[in-house]
């Protein structure tokens, strides 16, 4: 036993896994806590409460309903200060709006870096219900020499040596004119503790890292906020570079995977006959306008049938029969295309590495089996 | 590419892993599919929806409300086959039910058996609402020669080269003098899909493996059921011994982590002054009747305080002031007694291992520090 501990000794440097390294006890706690939404839930809409994906950084706090009050403040005419009954009797909206980690795939890089490891399961599509963001600011008056607006919840842990309460940020401009929801609600109940009760922010488009959860204080300020999270949540080669911030989120598609399941493998098992697969695919910076599907790993790519968007800020699905007619093992995919031209990357084997694990679109592996 | 694959082609027989063997990308999968309940949650007598321990074998299954029918059947004088509606028609009753995985805590054998790598978060309890299952049976009027009673769920797939669906008995006698409940609620709301929609079986006091989801069949048979399901969930040490089945859960005693955590290690910081530890405790056995809790590695022993119990089948909380008054690393951990004497390892280090990873009730380790 040592005496006088400091932060340095329970909290390490980011790294990247050796080549060969398997997954730690460190990632396989974090694995075991936060939680994915099983592929097979890409057939609904909407993601049921307790299936979309969850990333807590540190705790889930525990934020008293009846005490909680929403400061609004710092480079602002009117400092507000806000009891949930007077944010939910505001103006309300309710948009379904998909959600996806920015680590999502992390754990399919090679090398991986080392965090939580997700492989492609972190996404959740959910009706948010809350009160439009921009016009409670410009209510507060957000000064003309402000250039961004701070989001602080009441989760507090330390990162990589820095004791912290969760805090981003985005620009007064996107504060003020983007889609972002100060949401109570989600598919139509009060928000459950793990999404933020009793109050968090919803940024449409965005990686899920800009919807601060358990919101209980905005900041407009007049110098570009640089907390933690803003340096974290950044693409970089190396880690003394800068980097580019993470912000909206890229092209992405996904398979319900068909068949069924091996409990340990999860190899899928088809029968031969029709299938039809199906999936969803989703962007922050555009409509889906295309989505190309391979049964053949990869030799072929077939365009799916795409269904009407069911809202700007929501997954798209897509169609594409299936005659399966011989048997062996195949690997299935999809990649998708948004109305910018953005792209997912072509190849199966293609990736993109940067050192956070981040954005990693990489194409999905359904391993499928057809017995004989 | 090759044809003709069969399942013991995708499907392993179970395993050990090597004393040293890391978690492999097969034990990740399921980390990322399946989630525990984030200890911190010990905090709320009912853990929300969403937040609640989930293991699913295959897919989640849909299973569509309006043309729902489930089929009572076999050594029985009076075939059912019922709607949802006749089904929420019958009397209902509301409990609350802590339920736990038999695989909790398998990841911290040693050796691990390898499968869903639980730690210590294999666990929830909410309050089911339906109604008892003994009527329900009573009415059909199983056979006297009937043993069993065979619950099948609409749930799919392939386990150590079987193809089923997943299905577990209750002895005649369990199903029909026991507590369980056909339940379409929890927490006052329609069962989520991933819990079970539109109706499952809930079993208290046993493991988890027995409340079977998803539930469309229930037959008595005149032999003993010997599927699949009754032959994984047993307590053994070498693969081809008939071992013990896992029936009820053995106690145990979690702690609501104190302090707050480092996102990677998730190593606990306190700092100095009074903190309250608190957590809960539970056993399928009996009443929890004593919770002990150190605060410093395992050297000495502290009697917790006993809420008073909210069911005879939710776990019990308990409480233990603590001053904390000098810098340090330390090993807190708590340990329960039931009122059949059943109790937890006493040492933090010992085990009780068996080859499926079942009922590991070793010590839980939260490592804390303590500030200088």
């Amino acid at each position: 036993m040592t005496t006088g501990p400091d932060l340095a000794d329970v909290s390490l440097p980011s790294r990247v896994a050796a080549p060969d390294e398997a997954v730690g006890a460190d990632e396989l706690g974090l694995a075991a806590r936060n939680h994915g939404m099983p592929l097979e839930l890409l057939r609904h809409d909407l993601t049921p409460v307790g299936a979309h994906y969850l990333l807590t950084h540190y705790d889930i706090p525990y934020v008293a309903e009846q005490t909680f009050r929403l400061d609004v403040g710092g480079a602002v005419r009117t400092p507000l200060s806000l009891d949930l009954a007077a944010i939910r009797d505001r103006p309300a909206v309710t948009m379904p709006v998909t959600l996806e980690c920015a680590g999502n795939g992390r754990a399919r890089f090679h090398p991986r870096p080392v965090s939580q490891p997700w492989l492609h399961e972190a996404v959740g599509t959910m009706a948010w219900t809350g009160t439009p963001l921009g016009p409670l600011l410009s209510e507060a008056g957000i000064d003309e020499d402000a250039v961004d607006v701070v989001f602080t919840g009441a989760d507090h842990g330390i990162e990589r040596g820095v004791e912290q309460d969760y805090a981003r940020s985005l620009s007064v401009k996107a504060a003020l004119d983007g889609d972002a929801l100060l949401a109570w609600g989600c598919n139509g109940v009060d928000l459950p503790p793990q999404h933020g009760a009793p109050l968090r922010l919803v940024v449409p488009g965005w990686y899920g890292m800009a919807s601060v959860k358990w919101l209980r204080s905005i900041k407009a300020v007049t110098e570009p906020f640089d907390g933690y999270q803003m340096r974290a949540y950044r693409m970089r080669q190396h880690s003394d570079e800068p980097g580019e911030a993470l912000t909206l989120i890229a092209p992405r598609a996904l398979m319900a995977p068909p068949g069924f399941p091996d409990f340990m493998s999860r190899t899928r098992v088809v029968r031969m006959g029709r299938h039809e697969l199906e999936g969803r695919a989703w962007s922050g910076h555009g409509e889906i306008t295309s989505v190309e599907v391979t049964v053949d790993s990869g030799a072929t790519w077939l365009p799916a049938k795409l269904d009407t968007p069911s809202g700007p800020f929501a997954w798209r699905r897509w169609t594409l029969p299936w005659e399966v007619d011989s048997a062996g093992r195949w690997i299935l995919s999809a990649r998708a295309v948004d109305s910018t031209g953005r792209a997912q990357p072509t190849e199966l084997n293609e990736q993109h590495w940067n050192r956070g694990g981040f954005a990693n679109t990489s194409l999905q592996r359904v391993e499928v089996v057809v017995l004989g």
